[in-house]
């Protein structure tokens, strides 16, 4: 087992910001733009497959010369029985009956025809187009794929929710940590996907940086130059920032949905199994009050691949109470322009607190 | 309406750190030990009714000269109905029948035996025992009661979970805000008993902090001095720590509590509404997770008469399963000796850290 990478070897910037890897928002444009700031960016790949990785990261090569995060979901899929089959023929028709009583023409996939990625053919993907970092969320990597990847000379940021899960991924010679805070928004990163860990930033931080010795990156909650300085003293390395740029020149969102986000107060913000089947922290909707409502909700990644065309249309509907929002605790300042320009601005304010 | 008065004004020492009021756990002793570290000490008075405060101040006022903090829980009792009181009737049923299975010989109340305390009558107390700093937690007081303390000289400190909740204290007159951010142990300072806020602490304080002039106390997974740092540089001006105190030598819990202490880890700790139907953070044992399961749980504060004889049993008994054991998500080191001592170590090492 190699030893553990610093951030210092990856961050070009003294102030070591980690743009955060937001499936659906980050887009080629914004890792590079983040790197333009010194920062390092991540490139969300969610469970693509392995030609849409490819695509993806020569995209983004085009843009940036810099290193960059490839960032992908590590996920223990569910068994499938006629149970399982069951539950989502009844979740198909509530999902679609739901989307024809709202006006959206949706067709919703039948279960045989849902095609699920192994994230090993993303491993195969990333280090053949060369990428050096991965980090990844949902669970640990198994071993066969740390070797694989560390043989590749590849560090790899895990993510935790928990103290033992730090410690799963500093045993299994993770190089570098990311801890996500309660208050993050999108995906809680656990490994579990039921029962998980609701720890808020200050006690995760002060567990984990207590009895873990690797790197740290929190995230969580993130949004200025305050939270930046609180958690530096917390003993975190590195911070990562998302809701921050989600309104930026880069974010894959749409005018409507940027709209959306400057009226919005902290009791707008909860947690939902709904969209995915798996928790995750954003705006509440018609679609999540429902959803909640009727427990038609699958494990992940099926509802995920279930809910994925309704997001869709509704996107293209401009219909902000079907698409899902992601946003943490801190509601952000909504800052304009390019993410270049957002996080220079916060690196400047950040030399004000230091 | 007269103007906020600073934490400067009323704590004596240059790290204004408070002890935090746990009822059932702070003791007169406790109050008057913080007080000896040049902190500010918190006498938890709950809803005991006038006399009892009075009995409680007395005492305190006995073992320390210097100012304390008198707080008390301010709640909107919910209606009585028939409705009401016939789930008072079968929630004591299954309590009574759980308690029996368990070994423990329990005489719970009927409901007409209940005597609820209006914390009209504890201010009253507080002003004839001519206590300066009145703290309370579950609501706002009532304007009638703002005014008639303020008229008195008292200083008045508000709990808020929320955004919201700050600013409706704020904008009542009360001095001083208590930030309670989801990490702290015990009751939910909420003003809501459901769909209460879940803000982790770096975004409630953060929030916050932008929006109110108050000066600010911050409590809720503060168990060392890295962590006061923290939130220091997040603008908090007091900074409330309750579980480091939950083993020093004042505190009320008994040595087969102390002792459960030793063991837990992060996942033991939950949220649970079973002991007195308002939300409280915890570890988690037999009765919480049966009375979880069961659903018979009355709103506060009727679960907490209903369950307070169980609650006592078990404790006679050495029975941790069927005690509330309250506790925060930044599991503490476990601090001997007295709270004098466990306070000047930890403002040794602020000093260090600042």
């Amino acid at each position: 087992m190699k030893s553990n990478k610093s951030l210092q070897t990856i961050l070009p910037s003294k102030y070591p910001i980690i743009q955060a890897p937001m499936f659906g928002v980050t887009t080629p444009e914004m890792v590079a733009a983040a790197n333009n700031a010194n920062c390092l960016g991540s490139l969300a790949l969610g469970d693509l497959n392995a030609d849409k990785c490819i695509e993806e990261i020569r995209k983004t090569k085009e843009l940036t010369h810099q290193s960059f995060i490839a960032n992908i979901f590590v996920h223990q899929l569910p068994e499938v029985n006629n149970e399982l089959i069951e539950h989502y023929n009844t979740t198909k028709l509530y999902i679609q009956q739901l989307a024809k009583e709202h006006h959206l023409d949706v067709k919703i996939p039948n279960f045989e025809e849902i095609k699920l990625n192994s994230y090993h053919e993303q491993i195969d993907a990333i280090i053949a187009e060369n990428c050096k970092i991965v980090s990844f969320t949902f669970g640990n990597l198994d071993d066969y794929s740390i070797q694989k990847l560390k043989a590749n000379d590849t560090i790899l940021i895990g993510t935790c929710t928990s103290l033992e899960e730090a410690q799963i991924l500093e045993k299994s010679g993770i190089d570098i940590l990311n801890i996500q805070g309660w208050e993050a928004g999108g995906h809680r990163g656990s490994f579990k996907d039921h029962d998980i860990p609701e720890i808020g930033g200050l006690a995760l931080l002060n567990a984990i940086r207590e009895h873990v010795k690797n790197p740290l990156i929190y995230s969580g909650g993130i949004t200025n130059a305050r939270i930046i300085s609180a958690v530096k003293k917390m003993g975190a390395d590195g911070f990562q920032i998302g809701s921050l740029l989600l309104n930026s020149e880069e974010s894959a969102l749409q005018e409507f949905e940027k709209n959306k986000l400057s009226s919005i107060k902290e009791d707008d913000i909860v947690l939902t199994k709904s969209f995915s089947g798996r928790y995750a922290r954003g705006i509440k909707n018609t679609f999540i009050e429902k959803v909640e409502q009727s427990n038609y909700i699958l494990p992940y990644p099926y509802q995920n691949k279930l809910t994925n065309e309704l997001r869709k249309v509704a996107k293209l509907n401009k219909n902000s109470e079907f698409t899902s929002n992601w946003i943490g605790q801190s509601i952000p300042e909504l800052s304009t322009g390019s993410t270049t320009t957002i996080l220079n601005n916060l690196i400047k304010k950040i030399e004000t607190f230091d």
